[in-house]
């Protein structure tokens, strides 16, 4: 257990997490089995997004899994009831295939959300629900670090639906009084993330390239700063989110005191790995049209009115991140889903 | 012609207008067959909407009409090929509808947005478009007058679908390099405004009630300030903002200089009307909870950039749309889907 005062919270609740066999949804999953929750993980597995069975490993026999899509809004109206908690976490999360396909995105991160809101206000008005929102509404930043009064100013099409999907969880809260907190994560990082390629974070592209004896290619200068959180601590920050009742209606930012240059990630990565090899190489028209550049979060509001803040070291965190891989990459996370 | 000056960049251009039967597009139509342009008019006249065919009562042969649904995809694929111009006018206008069927206006205000936003980018990508955006995204002011700056905190369903449209435009533009320009509107009003109910402007339910000789209501204390634009004005805005370079990649409100609070509104009409009465009602409680309190628009940045400022004072302007409503109400209006 990371954090043992939020155990009792979850002891004997029932807990749903949508995208729950996704990489931060099953790193909670695995944190509520342990509190003694009643752990009920649904995903797609699409192929392209983060689910995968064996983020589950271990845990199989002590959660209910139910394979369903969050477009599916029957599914849901069912699935909400009865439930304690929602980790609402499903989503599209690659900023490029927003670009190519934009009306999946805006079905999962809008549309479902939508259906799960109002799935939860006639079917479970009572429960309470945190919904995983993302730096990326922010845009480009005008000021750093930044701060949840920030504009928001998203930059594809991805940070505009996902804005969407706050903000209706924001109004069924204020309008409904559905109890929502929204946390706004910054780059997360750890075992379960998807590493088959960069949709989901490039980090875990880097790290399954070094570790397949391939080099990292950094885009642009490398100059671009970034904060990273490693998984347990984002994990810690939705436990703590469901469990305090002054974090209804609330948003916050998650991050990092530290952030880090890509190229100085890169370097880092490689040392870890004890070898390897980085290049900067140009930006891909695609992505620079809509690369953020510079971020890097303020986290000083969770960190005051909760009590959050990061626990794990950035070095520690990739050192444990690369032993996962190098024992499970190849056989579990290199070719599937996740 | 309001403004002879414009005539010349719409003579003999292609115009596609979404939401062609409605107020504010009818009326535009109007505009843009005296200046000469071949007009295509896409409606869906859906009954709770703003489409009306008489709405375009004496230019039914100097326009095309495409009865067609803006969440059509493959119609719009279409239809926007070979246009010079797309006024971008289609749109689930009502706050309460919206929260009460919240997929719906999702489905037009979202995604129909990208779909004519990808049917541009796809067939059309020199085209010049301009989208009706709405003073709704705001929310409630935290300071007035309201100026693009001001945050956006959309307070219904609506605001935060209208807010993604917008922000998909912008992007396209942004990303894609289409010529857009948004538009926030403030409360328009004038002939051709739905008045059957209080959907789309309280205002011309009013004027319906008024000369049906009901009483008006005014929900609360009735001190709410709001501004108002006569539709010349705000037709005038979107074939200025069409035709100038500078306004590519902009926003701009719309607004009025002159503030009027509902009471003194409800005196005005009545006072028009030469005889009627107004009365204070509460709130009713689902549109309490989205009401938005004062509001008017600080209108300098179009102002300044543009030159485009209201000419149609409040009382004049209501006298018209009075003067149209007690000719045409009760036959085309009272029960017609407009």
């Amino acid at each position: 257990m990371l954090r043992p005062d939020l155990a009792p919270a979850f002891n004997g609740a029932r807990v749903l997490i949508t995208g729950g066999l996704g990489f931060i949804g099953s790193n909670l999953a695995r944190e509520l089995v342990e509190s003694g929750a009643r752990v009920m993980l649904v995903d797609s597995l699409i192929d392209e997004y983060g689910g995968n069975l064996f983020n589950i490993a271990g845990i199989e026999e002590a959660v209910t899994v139910n394979i369903s899509d969050v477009r599916d809004e029957h599914s849901l109206r069912y699935l909400v009831r009865e439930q304690d908690f929602v980790f609402n976490l499903a989503g599209q999360t690659s900023h490029i295939d927003s670009m190519v396909a934009p009306y999946n995105d805006l079905e999962i991160n809008c549309r479902s959300q939508l259906s799960i809101l109002e799935a939860c206000r006639h079917q479970n008005p009572d429960v309470r629900i945190v919904f995983a929102s993302t730096r990326q509404i922010y845009g480009r930043p005008r000021q750093l670090p930044v701060t949840e009064d920030h504009p928001i100013h998203p930059v594809d099409v991805n940070g505009i639906n996902k804005t969407a999907g706050e903000w209706y969880h924001l109004l069924y809260g204020d309008v409904y009084g559905i109890r929502v907190t929204v946390l706004r994560l910054t780059n997360t990082y750890g075992p379960r993330m998807r590493v088959r390629d960069a949709r989901q974070t490039f980090l875990g592209y880097w790290l399954r390239l070094i570790l397949s004896g391939e080099h990292l290619d950094v885009f642009g200068d490398g100059r671009q700063r970034r904060d990273f959180n490693y998984v347990d601590d984002a994990v810690s920050a939705f436990l703590l989110a469901a469990t305090r009742d002054e974090a209804v209606g609330q948003v916050y930012n998650l991050g990092d005191a530290n952030p880090i240059s890509l190229t100085d990630l890169a370097q880092l990565v490689v040392e870890l790995n004890g070898s390897g090899k980085w290049q900067l190489v140009p930006f891909p028209a695609d992505r620079k049209s809509i690369d953020i550049g510079d971020y890097w979060a303020d986290f000083s509001k969770i960190e005051r009115e909760l009590g959050w803040r990061p626990q794990v070291e950035l070095r520690d965190g990739l050192a444990e991140t690369l032993h996962f891989y190098r024992e499970h990459g190849a056989r579990s996370y290199w070719d599937a889903s996740g």
